[in-house]
């Protein structure tokens, strides 16, 4: 029991130090910000997605926020990108796989965290996902881009697809909590789908052709917002 | 009595629909996102201002996130726009309408909402506009526009019209509670405003010519950030 | 003691009318925005930060938007800037001084604040820096710029001296709740930091060298995202 917590301690821990790694190597990359602009979009990156979860949830102060080990090992991976980001340009392939790592555990343990505290099935796929893709959403909102989630690559289809075999397990068992099987299956699926269409390169699917909409329809009409490059 | 929450419960869906269905359309035509994006942006605006007021009024879980009918009509509205989106440019008039009715749903419930749980009239006020224009906000913001509420044409002014009509009814009566009648009176001028200012592309006022400000004033020195481009 | 209440509401709201007005002017200068947003950008820079904090802490509804004087002195800032935006420009010097001033003191009430609702040292410190920057960085997501807290200057760190200079005093002290004669310690500090490093033209340090990292890295891969003219 004890050793269980702690192995799901420890997981958890490292997606969080990934994310933050990983978040805060494409603040480097991208943006001109500097230390405290990388430590604060890789503690964003590692710690976001379950904050906004726990706000959904009603579950304030959001429990990573209000646990140091959480922020020491964001904040690490933030100071880590800062001070050796120029090197781990070598080590993108074990860093991608870390992040898929940290994408599986965070969309499984968000969802069964929903159902724990009386979400209902859909609200916990979804919470589950709003965990392991909200942190990126929210580092690429402060940096100006359109969430890398909606737009490129399967992203979000591993996190829906973790988070759902992880809601139907503990829907199928007797009692609402996840048990560790259950869950260690849920995030390889995730893992492996994630993983898979990294290598594949596979896409979500797109809508057809853009519709040529003419302005001033409603809510939005004088649309002089940027639009991505779609060459 | 329960004929009237019957209706309620449809309209505030058709809302959620119109602004689901706007919102997703938006996403389709203004940046390269793929299915889950479509959708996701058109749950969030759909959904989006309701959980604002409610995170802001700490009354979390939000109402709309926990209720499945929701995200189900939010989800169908994201959907229709993935599949049709080349072929409903045809129908913008009625979405546009669709998106007015919404507007003006959403103020007058919202600040309603606001009133119920305790929040005082300037608060009810604002809550019921953030109601109306949160949700297109945040979409706006994450496909990295500045949002339309902000600069364009006539969106938050018959949303503020709506929620104060609607607080002062509630205010000059009996009750705290907001009658039905009142109700669709407050709705009815925030719809009449939203659509004349449509219909004449009425704007709100703007600032005088843009003063050339010197940089290095506080908080914003360095102002590399980009501009809209103003012609 | 009731003196100490009124000089401290006095201090928040000059710092909270600073902010507003600060941010408003900002929005004018680089938004083509109404005078719904420049008012809407000026409460959100002004209170933004403390809902942010509030948020987080699950202190809901928070204590300054419940509270008509802000929201009021806040609405006057902006409106100010709507109507005379194109003359204060004669002020800039002044306005940075008085957003100096905000900034220290909500830094250092924010973190009084945290440890008042029972949060740790290292939150208490991170709460009062996004009391103090997070109004601004709302606003800066809001407009479509990188927040300048995140790439310009000392604007971050000035804040977190201040807040943990206020959680050091108040826990080497007999009690949680920070005396006023360490408050003013702790504000004068973060004030002169800032003000020094205006002067000066302070940067807080940068990442060396931009590493050139291959595209594919987990969770960002097809990096279509817009970057910051780093020429």
């Amino acid at each position: 029991m004890d050793g269980d917590l702690t192995l799901l301690l420890v997981l958890d821990l490292v997606g969080t130090f990934a994310f933050a790694l990983n978040g805060a190597l494409t603040a480097v990359r991208v943006a001109h910000v500097d230390i405290v602009g990388v430590v604060t979009l890789g503690v964003i990156t590692g710690l976001g997605g379950g904050i906004v979860r726990d706000i959904l949830l009603g579950a304030l102060p959001p429990a990573t926020f209000g646990d140091w080990r959480y922020l020491a090992v964001a904040a690490a991976g933030g100071l880590l990108a800062f001070w050796f980001g120029h090197h781990l340009h070598r080590l993108a392939g074990t860093i991608a796989v870390l992040d898929a790592a940290g994408l599986s555990l965070f969309a499984v343990a968000g969802a069964a965290r929903a159902l724990e505290l009386g979400a209902g099935p859909a609200q916990a796929v979804i919470l589950g996902a709003t965990t392991a893709v909200g942190g990126g959403t929210l580092r690429d909102v402060l940096l100006r881009r359109v969430p890398s989630v909606l737009t490129n690559e399967l992203y979000a289809i591993p996190a829906l697809v973790g988070a759902t075999l992880a809601v139907l397990a503990a829907r199928g068992g007797v009692e609402e909590v996840l048990g560790a099987p259950a869950a260690v299956g849920a995030a390889a699926a995730c893992f492996v789908v994630r993983v898979v269409g990294m290598r594949l390169g596979l896409d979500a699917p797109r809508p057809r052709a853009r519709p040529s909409w003419p302005d001033g329809a409603g809510g939005d009409p004088g649309d002089e917002g940027p639009r991505t490059s779609t060459g």
